[in-house]
């Protein structure tokens, strides 16, 4: 049990945040890259907790009347000339698929062959392909609203990536509706908006600051995009999930109009967003700690890990036998729209072992049980929101009967430790000289573990914006939605200005 | 109400059936063809069948002991080439990626840069991707079996394509497992083929023949093929799922090894299998009628529908409210593991219109209320499984209190006039005269409309087997499991045989 004296990740979070990161990921068995540049393998303890995300949203997007549909996996080469911002954001980095078989030559080796007459891209996002088709989708104003959503994979062929976080292919949804005037359009984009915060509270226990983005971080071809930003353990922010208002661009682009009740041609307006697998990054950075991944009880794949203690062989039977009762009865117990999910870990190795790998896989609660627990109707819990080694001896019972309480409780507290987290590393700030202190990292012992977000009246200047963020790589996270109506003056220029948060982010 | 007198769909199955079923499709608005060439796009009616399958499917992969994962969308060409069979049977129709971004020429025109260093292969299926990750995956005998499961989509380039039989994109699940021995990969195999059938006669109402592929038919680097079968209504058969042995033939390519107990190093043994939306497209052909789509209840989207007849004005808010307390009443009684789902069509169009529509889509139960009905506290009900003009008047509370009864009668109704259709089709062959006979169209009035099944004693000799498809367009679709220990004599060579299924096919 030599491992218990320290922690099971090396390095640690103040030693190497994103080498901590990655082993996190690693010790959880969440995810690893792939032969193919870019490209992750999601495994299974990963793609349970996105199968728990989209469990969720799907129900979410359903309840408020979208539905399910399925777009090409290609786009035409010149559909994605057809928005000249959109172009602009996707053609530098995509797949382009220029062939339609391969053949072998003289030598035996496979080369491409059959080209194609026009090249594809494979999909970055889908307004162009899916505007196409709304355009003959959508004829009245009876057609309206349309609303739809497609789960999907994407590709964008970027150079530097990390697991979940940034890669070039990723897992996504991407909501695509129609509406017929622009105030219709935009509640749409601010009640999804809306949903993506309240899921990532509730489900994710990550709390969010919701916002407008500024000019610069824009959708390309959107009118006004919002995202849910989150904080991170080095304090830097994570855009988790954007809502866009694309006004009509893509309507016109794409020709997507609607006769009026009147009986005019009016070109709608329409609305699209997305939250991918870089959730599960921010679900990682937002818990887990010097021993491996925590995991909200909410969206865990498994609630609790039991684990027969059993050292002697006579023994082992009747543990056995005890530990499989006990799943049963833990299992009839409800939680959330279903019931309690629990592993029995009956593998014959170590006891330590096995309890740092549950530790580091970040289930909720572990339970031991051993031959005198058995004897008292007792059983030894641990709670991943506590330190390993706080365990404490419950009576059987009482654990059963409690543990959909328990895991509310822990639901609840990792959720408000997150909150404590972000607001002690947020501050207002209303002077430039505050503002530079603030990120200039020879404040702080490592330059790797930012100062948080800050909270100041700017002026949204795109050229003073950029200046910002080259000097001191930071940029405007969002202006967040509860204070939007507040006027400011800008800390950099007196201007009259927003309130906005200033952040580094991934 | 002209449309009444004759049927929905036009043509009819016995005028042009493959035009019927694009009709058929068409007319139930579960998908279209797009712009790019072989790619569909599935509707929000049709994908929601998909996922209805999807649903089941996965709940049957779970229990049965397997875990979704994820894998790169591409595959590197030299991985291709790692199978000699596999490779042939691939490298003839895939969408090859050979750049990574898009830049302007001179004319402004987007043109394919950045080339990659090695073409990637969009997916066509994924044995040879995660080989290469299984092999680290597996060590010892202690990590098998592995039993991993994947939802994905996949890009075959087929020239001649149809909704949801043949796409060049398609959505689908690939099982891919790995074991210590034959026998348990064998027995693997044989355990999916079973969950297949079982899920195509329980939930698509679908009866299937399972059996072994002779070699011509055998997937690209299997050992052992087998499928499902099913008769379509023009009496051609449909492979609908596919379960392989692949022997140690990918563990070799990819150098899947294990360290067994005795501490040797041994060559493992996989499986891979897999269904698709094509299941969509058998299920359509196998219960639809000239007036549309059915759908068996099981799988259906929605369960009900609820069409208040409001001709006059001054009854209309009564006969909603009567329409909405029913939809509550009937959405609180069970069906299957969940509730049944009711549609309340209030839409401001013509009665017959509305009717029709739901008829062409296929809704297993319609319910009509009227004044009078509501006045007599009763319903109008139509089913699915009936002529449209075959409705009646029913109590209203029994109505409620039986639809589960009635949702699984109207399953069980299609179920049997699926299996008698095929039976009827279906003949015992036991001389080559006999068999030429069966498949010459001159015997039948529409020479698109096959013969059918026929079951015969065969020597399975892939000369013959060829010859006899160049002749009389049928193949072996399987060696029935039911009776592969029959040996019977071939019917074209008297050499010792085994007793096979030939049937003309998609």
């Amino acid at each position: 049990m030599a491992k218990q004296a320290k922690n099971a990740i090396s390095p640690t979070r103040s030693e190497d945040y994103p080498e901590w990161y990655q082993q996190v990921v690693k010790a959880a068995d969440l995810a690893e890259t792939s032969p193919v540049r870019g490209c992750m393998v999601i495994k299974p303890w990963g793609y349970a907790i996105w199968e728990n995300i989209q469990r969720e949203l799907d129900r979410r997007f359903k309840e408020s009347g979208h539905r399910n549909a399925y777009f090409p996996l290609f786009i035409p080469m010149s559909y994605l000339q057809k928005e000249a911002d959109h172009v602009e954001g996707f053609a530098k980095e995509c797949a382009v698929v220029t062939h339609s078989r391969l053949e072998a030559d003289d030598e035996g080796k496979l080369q491409p062959a059959g080209p194609l007459e026009e090249p594809l891209i494979v999909r970055p996002t889908s307004e162009t392909i899916i505007g196409e088709l709304f355009s003959k989708w959508v004829q009245s104003y009876r057609d309206l609203p349309l609303l739809i959503n497609q789960w999907a994979n994407v590709v964008r062929w970027e150079m530097r990536t990390r697991l979940f976080l940034r890669t070039a292919e990723f897992l996504w949804q991407e909501g695509h509706t129609v509406h017929a005037t622009a105030d219709e359009a935009m509640e749409e984009t601010r009640k999804i908006l809306d949903i993506y915060a309240d899921f990532a509270e509730e489900f994710l226990a990550m709390p969010v600051i919701t916002g407008e983005k500024t000019e610069a971080e824009r959708f390309p071809g959107a009118d006004v995009t919002y995202a849910i930003e989150a904080m991170m353990q080095d304090r830097k922010a994570l855009q988790a999930g954007t809502s866009h208002f694309l006004g009509q661009n893509f309507a016109k682009s794409s020709q997507i109009k609607y006769l009026s009740a009147e009986g005019q041609e009016e070109y709608a307006w329409t609305t699209s967003w997305g939250v991918s697998t870089r959730l599960v990054g921010g679900l990682i950075m937002t818990h887990s700690d010097d021993d491996g991944l925590v995991l909200p009880p909410r969206i865990a794949p498994a609630h609790l890990v039991i684990i027969p203690v059993t050292p002697k062989e006579e023994t082992r039977a009747a543990v056995l036998e005890y530990c499989q009762k006990l799943q049963k009865d833990l299992e009839a117990q409800p939680f959330l729209d279903g019931r309690v999910k629990v592993e029995l870990d009956d593998r014959d190795i170590r006891g330590g072992e096995k309890t740092w790998g549950w530790v580091k896989k970040g289930i909720p609660v572990r339970v031991e049980v051993g031959p005198r627990d058995m004897e008292k109707n007792a059983v030894f819990v641990g709670r991943r929101d506590r330190a390993p080694k706080d365990k404490e001896a419950i009576n059987r019972d009482e654990f059963v009967g409690g543990i959909g309480a328990l895991l509310e409780e822990i639901q609840n507290n990792l959720l408000a430790k997150a909150k404590a987290f972000r607001d002690e590393h947020s501050r207002e700030i209303t002077s430039e000289a505050d503002f530079v202190e603030f990120f200039t990292p020879k404040n702080r012992e490592d330059p790797e573990i930012h100062a948080g977000f800050a909270s100041v009246g700017f002026c949204c200047d795109p050229e003073l914006e950029d200046k910002i963020a080259k000097e001191h790589k930071v940029t405007v996270r969002c202006i967040p939605n509860a204070t939007a109506d507040e006027e400011v003056p800008c800390i950099f220029t007196g201007k009259p200005g927003k309130r906005v948060v200033f952040a580094k982010s991934y």
